[in-house]
């Protein structure tokens, strides 16, 4: 198949030998997948993709997904060579998105071309990449985000949304629990749109699969409900393409394509073999695989004239002609449904409609009170019903994590007794897939939310750092965020959950403490879309603090900030979050009663806190006041920044236990007592 | 089928009203897996289940795995009805594991009977369960285990070890992607000596399993290569009796047994309903189910006087003939193999053979180095030499993470070219699952291990809370442990991962700083087995330190050390681990040639020097020296504690990127340059 120089060949030949000059010159990176599936990546492109390549961000094209990412540079070869043009802030140039010069600068610091494929990053990269698994589970989340935007805004006449998702995925993605997750959920709902291409090459990095993985991977996805089709030669573009036609055609079930391939096909003594995976093919193999492809063995980085002009004919000119036809019927859509046509410009664009938070309720003061994952539904509801791509679920939790939207649909196929145009989704017992699923929705303009236990974060770990990474504006809502949860017990209560999710770049946490900090957490994160945000809410209920008497609940937005304080300078300061600030504003106001000046902080969100300048923290935690109890049921790793060397931090120092939470809560050290005790002590 | 009060009825009977009484008593828990599988579990514990009661911690018992940890009063009860005895320090007691009282005290604080089980809290629960597929997982390594012990220790005419694993698991645990990777690799490994039985009762939290769990699973498991086995009606034991027996008959391939079930059933309004999973059945509930199951309606916690000694006479006397057959044989093996009978003595009691630790090297100094997965690589190596049950593998990554034992086998059938005594283990990319797996190995008594890159802990971090939470001597060998992987950047590099580990109660973190902080980990990890232990080591080079001009790395073992230190009272410490720790050295060179005073700490883990008397603390860390630099490259979060309120941390704010290790380091400013500057002005 390498041998003849016709067109298309020479477009293969020409991914194949960029992606080994690439990595060559890097000294670094894996060669062998991306060179394997040149001919299916390009055959893709090149007769079925429908992507314009001057218009990167077509809100109709196809997506492709690169879940292997570590074959990054056959996605950055097919950017190049198919002329996707650059997007900056927002705005097509007449630039190249990678030039070769890019190519060259394959994994070195600060260029267009980094080991993993990155979101944002780089033009026609469609979602970060590199954690197996990952790609296949966004794709899924994209798949669901077609069939919502079709069902939501396509009309008689106007066919507004269609595409199709592909992935392309290896053996280490079918080995991954995500990827089963995802698969088991996409054929039940029955995304016809989507299609993953597998590249079974039978090779990992320590060997051979025979030592690991030896199932019947396609009657697995037959069971989860997939069309399953089988490519015996990944070289074999003409079958491949008809492989391609089945899946579209199959409309109610998504389809695998399992393609047999010999990794790094064509290296003449590293074919087939484990070290052509994660490592230069070492010049003289380079050299010899030319030869074998007839290809100038001394060229580097060649690219044909005929080259590009060829994909502009055929991936191009397609794109182009379905592109501007949709750009038409769109100019005409706006006409007929100027409404829906005004919520996607708001959608493409990351905006908000007018008086979205109008119906975000203000708590009355209330000593009883509720917990916060009930508060957290009631804004959330409030919020949806202005905000109509708000949108998500639980993995199997809804009714206690209090996130189902009232008066909404499930997203369901109609066998299953919902509609596409459902905003209730039932991710099951699958929260890494949820997690990876609500990227892939985030990566459409939708407002994705995904619920659970907080202590179940540690199942989705991996996709909330690909959020914050990504910069997507994800809602994680987690609720029974403490020993609070009580008679289930340790495995179920988080201690360390709390700084872990504070602890990554880039995802803001927020605890709120009342109904009214929900709130404002609340119109915080639909406001900030710059990135991920985590709530940890409570099971248990919290008392609406009466904000006549204290400071509005506003102040979340800054992260901490002083509820109550006394008149002179105070001699300690009381610092909690959630559930455990109504202990230290008990705390002080027995401190008051008793004169000691004091003061409490609510301190909802220490990467808010960060960000304000200097001047706002230190008026909010003076450096002089030493005297210091910090009140959190977490880990009290980290809160020596704001307890100070000498302060005292009542925490979670251990596991949790099975009991009723008003004990544990004694028991453990949460009680105003003890706030008072160690204020006093701190008051000197 | 519960109506006939057969003295197997009454069991069951007894079994079904225990639970509904418990969760009533208790306000709190899940009714309705208990209730629908005590006939499966009574039948599996009465005609199957190797295990005397007078001897819970007796070898070759075949093991119960209850992976629907939420049905703990499933296991309670049956615990109560088996007779079991306590074990107490490791001893067994004439009192029995569970009193009706103990019963009664379910959920309570403090009680025996805790929201899910917990090992090592009540005898007779082979391992903590509750987050779902964790117990799948374990019982896939209890069954390599089991595997492993009869490959190695038996001997003609002493068959010690053929024992099963059977794991109840439900609708959440098969949706789960941990259990999709777990039985993956049981089927590849032919455990036959492996059932799991699944509770399909079709519900769940949110409702219908239909809501979002349609796909085949029994076509699924025989696509992995399991014997899938159909139970209809969970009630009919006789079935199932047989079931079981085509089970134990199928030894080259792990069996699931489908048993279709009602939840709840029995109860007349609320048998297959989502109400029944979580919350009590209500007291009227409660009764009309007893009177539909011919039970005194009135009774409370009623174990009739038949229903102890009929357990007895069933399990109890198979298990006690079972286990002193053992007793004899073992008595004899002793005798005929005296070596490997001391092999197993102290694999059961947990202690080290004999000069374990004689081969560890010690490392001359080498200012190129090596890089700390590679002296780790050697290290584990020597120890494995001589400690034959330190035994693991990695999620597909052994030739980066430099974790193969030389010269062992690889754990697999014949028929994949290995040997169940092999000792080298191939995960496949199922990082979740080796988690779950080494810790099933762990509660067997061996030291396993499991390796993989640092941010793919993110993956794994359920499993890894699970081995703290048991407290068991798992090392996790997590290499790649900065933004010094280079080139494959952000998400390869981790940021957040190490305080996230540090933040997990009971798991002590260690980042060795050169070849012999390496040694003097895995001394301290191999010696210390009251809880795991997570290794981060370096992907580049480390110079290996001059302990003839630094303090020796025996040092570790306090967590926290002083390197070097200027004759009189330092004006700035420098604070380092790891890969930084040689910044932090040679600065302090700079310093000392410069005429500051100065002194350099390595810090490799901050739980052990938490652990220390706060005279050491104070000594290591004056507090009178308030000149502070640490330099960490993974997030500051937690290093305030040690830097106090002015000093400077030199960390990971952000993600990393994409390019060469050098550059990368340098452009963070993880350089000598820049920990000079910082100590200078800290020095004042």
């Amino acid at each position: 198949a390498g041998r003849v120089n016709s067109p298309d060949t020479l477009c293969i030949n020409t991914i194949r030998t960029l992606v080994m000059d690439a990595v060559q010159n890097a000294n670094s990176g894996h060669p062998g997948a991306a060179m394997s599936m040149a001919p299916i990546a390009y055959t893709l492109w090149q007769n079925t993709l429908n992507y314009d390549p001057t218009a990167p961000l077509w809100p109709n094209r196809d997506r492709f997904v690169l879940s292997i990412g570590h074959a990054s540079m056959l996605l950055y070869a097919l950017i190049h060579v198919a002329g996707i043009r650059q997007v900056t802030n927002g705005k097509v140039t007449d630039e190249p998105a990678l030039s070769v010069e890019d190519l060259r600068q394959f994994r070195q610091f600060g260029s267009k071309t980094p080991g993993h494929p990155e979101y944002g990053h780089t033009t026609g990269v469609e979602t970060t990449t590199g954690p197996l698994g990952a790609g296949c589970g966004n794709s899924v989340g994209m798949a669901i985000a077609e069939k919502w935007l079709a069902a939501r805004y396509n009309m008689p006449g106007f066919t507004l949304f269609d595409h199709h998702v592909y992935t392309l995925c290896g053996d280490g993605d079918m080995m991954e629990g995500v990827s089963s997750e995802a698969a088991s959920l996409a054929a039940h709902l029955e995304l016809g749109n989507l299609t993953w291409i597998y590249d079974s090459n039978r090779i990992s990095i320590e060997g051979s699969t025979d030592v690991a993985f030896t199932e019947n991977v396609a009657e697995r996805f037959a069971a989860y409900g997939w069309q399953v089709l089988e490519l015996k030669d990944a070289n074999d573009t003409a079958a491949f393409a008809e492989l391609l036609a089945q899946s579209r055609a199959q409309t109610s079930k998504p389809t695998l394509i399992i393609a047999h391939s010999v990794i790094a096909w064509g290296a003449p003594h590293k074919a087939g073999k484990a070290s052509a995976h994660g490592e230069p093919l070492g010049a003289e193999e380079v050299r010899e695989t030319k030869k074998f492809l007839n290809w100038p063995e001394d060229s580097s980085f060649a690219v044909p004239d005929a080259v590009l002009p060829h994909m502009r004919a055929g991936l191009g000119a397609r794109g182009l002609a379905a592109r501007t036809a949709w750009e038409k019927l769109f100019a005409d859509y706006r006409t007929a449904h100027p409404e829906k046509a005004g919520e996607l410009d708001a959608i493409f664009s990351g905006t908000l409609p007018e008086g979205w938070d109008a119906d975000i309720p203000l708590y009355p003061a209330d000593a009883k009170g509720t917990a916060s994952r009930a508060s957290s539904g009631e804004v959330l509801n409030a919020v949806a019903g202005r905000l109509p791509w708000l949108l998500g679920g639980s993995a199997d939790l809804a009714p206690s994590t209090k996130t189902l939207l009232k008066g909404q649909e499930s997203f369901q196929p109609a066998k299953w007794g919902g509609s596409y145009a459902g905003r209730n989704f039932h991710f099951g017992v699958r929260e890494h897939a949820m997690g990876a699923i609500v990227n892939g929705m985030a990566l459409y303009g939708l407002r994705p939310y995904g619920a659970g236990f907080l202590i179940f974060s540690d199942y989705m770990k991996a996709p909330i750092r690909l959020s914050a990474l990504m910069g997507l504006p994800v809602t994680y809502i987690f609720t029974h965020d403490s020993i609070g949860v009580g008679e289930d017990g340790p495995t179920h209560q988080p201690i360390e959950q709390l700084v872990q999710l504070r602890a990554t770049p880039g995802l803001t946490t927020l605890r709120p403490a009342d109904a009214n900090e929900v709130a404002e957490a609340w119109r915080y994160l639909i406001t900030n879309r710059s990135g991920p945000a985590a709530l940890a809410l409570s099971r248990q209920n919290l008392p609406t603090l009466d904000r006549t008497r204290y400071a509005p609940a506003s102040g979340l937005a800054k992260g901490a900030y002083v509820l109550a304080s006394s008149e002179q300078t105070p001699r300690v300061i009381l610092i909690a979050t959630g559930s455990e600030l109504s202990l230290a504003v008990e705390a002080y106001e027995t401190l008051s009663a008793q004169g000691v000046p004091a003061r409490v902080v609510s301190m909802p969100s220490w990467e808010l806190f960060e960000a304000q300048p200097q001047s706002y923290r230190e008026s909010v935690l003076p450096s002089a006041v030493t005297g210091r109890v910090v009140v959190e049921a977490g880990s009290p790793i980290g809160w020596d920044r704001y307890a100070g060397p000498t302060g005292t931090i009542i925490a979670m120092n251990d596991f949790g236990a099975s009991g009723p939470a008003s004990q544990l809560l004694k028991h453990f050290g949460f009680t105003v007592d003890a706030v008072v005790d160690a204020a006093r002590k701190q008051a000197g």
